[in-house]
């Protein structure tokens, strides 16, 4: 058994291609229609993990309402500086800017440097920075 | 930059540890304490992406509000039918049993047996059976 995907439903399907594939280097790998939907991957080339974008044709009239039950998808990056700056230069923002983060662990405390973000829908997305 | 996590709230963290691991054969890699919740992470050994529990201390009265941006997580199962007899001999039960997909891509059309169920908090899973 192996986990293939996160789907997420997405208002305006380009803004949201370009958020993952320029922002975080995921690859549109393919596409493929249903009846209702159009369905784009979006592939980690890394663990081989997809996003699922799912377009409906009949979309709500604004975005789709977030609940509290899903939180967020993270994302490792090598330098949270360097990440920061191709986040502006994209026209992107952070919610949160880099802060570090303490969890207590039972090997001590583990200190990560984190920010967290928006995707064009409004999912939250945290970015880690590699230890 | 790398997929690391899905993170999602649970109300019952001993039900969603039971249900990810037994089922999906995901395995609890590593706990850590926050001031107001512990996570658990919960790792797929093959592609080494986690989906991260996150259990609050103060929780909603009821389960988490789901909204209808996030979806669902996907597995790919060897053999659904295989898959299915040990989704009931644990005690789960699918939303929708397992039927064919039809997906129309540009190389033609791509049938793939899937099927859903809940997890314990009510999120939608997806399996679909290996080509």
């Amino acid at each position: 058994m192996k986990f293939l995907h996160s789907m997420i439903r997405v208002y305006d399907v380009q803004k949201s291609i370009d958020f993952y594939t320029k922002l975080f280097g995921l690859k549109l790998s393919r596409q493929a229609d249903l009846e209702d939907c159009t369905l784009y991957y979006l592939k980690d080339e890394i663990t081989g993990v997809e996003i699922e974008l799912t377009a409906n044709f009949e979309k709500p009239e604004d975005k789709y309402v977030k609940g509290e039950a899903f939180g967020h998808f993270a994302f490792e990056v090598e330098n949270i500086s360097e990440f920061s700056n191709k986040l502006k230069s994209l026209g992107y923002e952070y919610i949160f800017e880099p802060f570090e983060i303490v969890l207590k662990t039972k090997d001590g405390l583990d200190k990560l440097k984190v920010a967290f973000l928006h995707d064009p829908d409004g999912n939250e997305i945290e970015v880690i920075e590699k230890k």
